[in-house]
């Protein structure tokens, strides 16, 4: 069934990386200062690490969903959507003090070995952070599309960066996990990755086609945004270490708040407390997985269908392009059953 | 001659504090969370004791002086300015680990302090910095002027970020002082204060009210920003620490790459080297000053002087409203001059 998507996400994929080198030309005058290039090397080898660009590809159904027929004209608010995944992440990763990322180091980690001065290698990933996030706003500015579309895209791009800062706080600074239910996790979740893996991109498309009931289509997404995020919970309790590439239970290790831990709470509270304090030890740790193996785990997959179900129903439910609507929810289907 | 600079810019100050309460104002659904809203309140609180005004006062004169008459359908542009500047200052004074900004502490002392923790006060910091960023551009975007003209002040806005995260890397990454010419340090600050404390601002103005020759408005006004960057220089090497509100010499005894650096290396290269390595003693500090008062003083007064006179000469050759070129040359003068 996502057999669509995956055709889809290939040939989106291969356009992109065909038009990433431009953007990521280094073109200042300063290319004599050797460490100003390391910094602008290290953000646009992380965005060539991108991936499955499927943040692109969702773009792109947005627009083809709501009736636009150039493709190419909106590969700078692919490209911009990319920028922007690489500003959050080496933000991220440095915030989780994470050292690898895309199979490669993290962009603090190689500007630390680089200046062999790991304070340096924070200083310097924040601004190559802050460079491609200027990047990404300078990128998605070359859309050729009419004024008005344009504008409207950027106001759609600029409050999806705003809900994932809020969200990445929401992250950082984690509520008492006494205090979060499920239903709050979710809320984190549909500002965080929500509003920008799925409901983020596909709107901006959709602005860029001209297409005006915007906040209609972004509520038939967010149910999709949402079990994307519930996927990565479950494979982060519960995936194939060898296809996700992280530890099993690595969540759990790192007290992560998250509506698995929540469900665990309504069983173990004191386990839940040491486990979110992170000062659960090894045997606790598998007695908290082998809880949550029961019915939480049941749970969870069934409220993952639930929203995918919603998702697609209120999709098919909205006058757009029906080839892009179908592909979209192929998508929303493999999202709630990816495996990495 | 500076009156009618200074009678502007009380004018537009008031206008701004009016109008900055709306965009500060926390309305995410979050309130519920406390660590969030302090993050967001620390932005907000360095925005509000923001002191002069003066780039929301720039952008003003540039819609101005291209014909613009609604100064208040580019307030959101004024108070986007004064978002950025929040964000530029919360990310820099992370990196040169101040503790202090605008009267009060700076934004990851403050939320270090409350959440008992520096670490988590910086990685908060770096999302107080993100959030103010990402409601700069969402500001930005409600002017109420026609699309093409507000998506062209978007681009020059998209084009002032870039260039002064570039110029803030090479602050921060900087060149061994044996290589850098006073010329090259221009070059930096045209890029890093240049770009958006004179340039910067009057042209996204410009953009605003539909001016097209934007690119002559920029070099214009080059020339000024340049200047004001040198005046900083003059006011950390020599300025009165009751007015400056920092101690004497307070750039040598940080390092800072500044022309006036440039020049002691070619009076004494060893005592230089070591101010640059900071390893300078007391002693030697008062040494390098003594040197910097004779000559080098004299040729960064007449430099800064030579740089007013040519962005005011550039800036009357253009065709623009002349009451408002009249107040930017007045502001120019200013700018080479102050005391603080």
């Amino acid at each position: 069934m996502a057999e669509g998507f995956f055709l889809y996400l290939r040939m989106v994929a291969a356009e992109v990386e065909a038009a990433l080198p431009r953007v990521l030309a280094f073109e200042s005058g300063f290319a004599a200062h050797p460490d100003v290039a390391a910094v602008h090397e290290e953000l646009a080898t992380l965005t060539r690490r991108g991936g499955k660009r499927m943040r692109a590809a969702m773009l792109a159904l947005g627009y083809q969903a709501a009736g636009g027929k150039r493709r190419d004209a909106v590969m700078p608010a692919m490209l911009a959507l990319e920028l922007l995944q690489t500003y959050f992440l080496i933000h991220d990763d440095w915030m989780d003090g994470d050292t690898d990322r895309r199979g490669g180091p993290t962009v603090h980690m190689a500007l630390g070995q680089r200046f062999n001065d790991a304070g340096q290698g924070d200083r310097a990933a924040i601004l190559a952070g802050d460079w491609a996030n200027a990047l990404a706003h300078a990128t998605l500015l070359e859309c050729d599309v009419p004024p008005a579309a344009l504008l409207q895209a950027v106001k759609c791009f600029a409050e999806m960066h705003r809900d994932v800062v809020i969200g990445q706080t929401l992250d950082v600074l984690p509520p008492p996990v006494r205090r979060a239910t499920a239903a709050d996790i979710e809320r984190v979740y549909a500002l965080k990755t929500g509003a920008y893996t799925v409901a983020g991109p596909v709107v901006v498309g959709a602005a860029l086609a001209g297409h005006t009931a915007l906040s209609e289509l972004a509520y038939a997404l967010a149910p999709i945004g949402v079990a994307f995020q519930l996927r990565d919970d479950w494979l982060g309790a519960f995936g194939d270490p060898a296809k996700t590439g992280k530890p099993r239970g690595s969540d759990l290790r790192e007290g992560k708040r998250t509506p698995l831990l929540c469900m665990l709470g309504d069983v173990d509270t004191a386990l839940t407390e040491r486990v979110a304090a992170r000062a659960a030890s090894p045997a606790e740790l598998e007695a908290a997985l082998r809880l949550l193996e029961g019915a939480p785990k049941a749970q969870l997959e069934q409220r993952i269908l639930a929203l995918v179900d919603e998702g697609v129903g209120r999709l098919q439910a909205l006058s757009l392009e029906p080839a892009a609507v179908q592909i979209l929810c192929d998508s929303a289907v493999w999202l709630g059953r990816r495996e990495h």
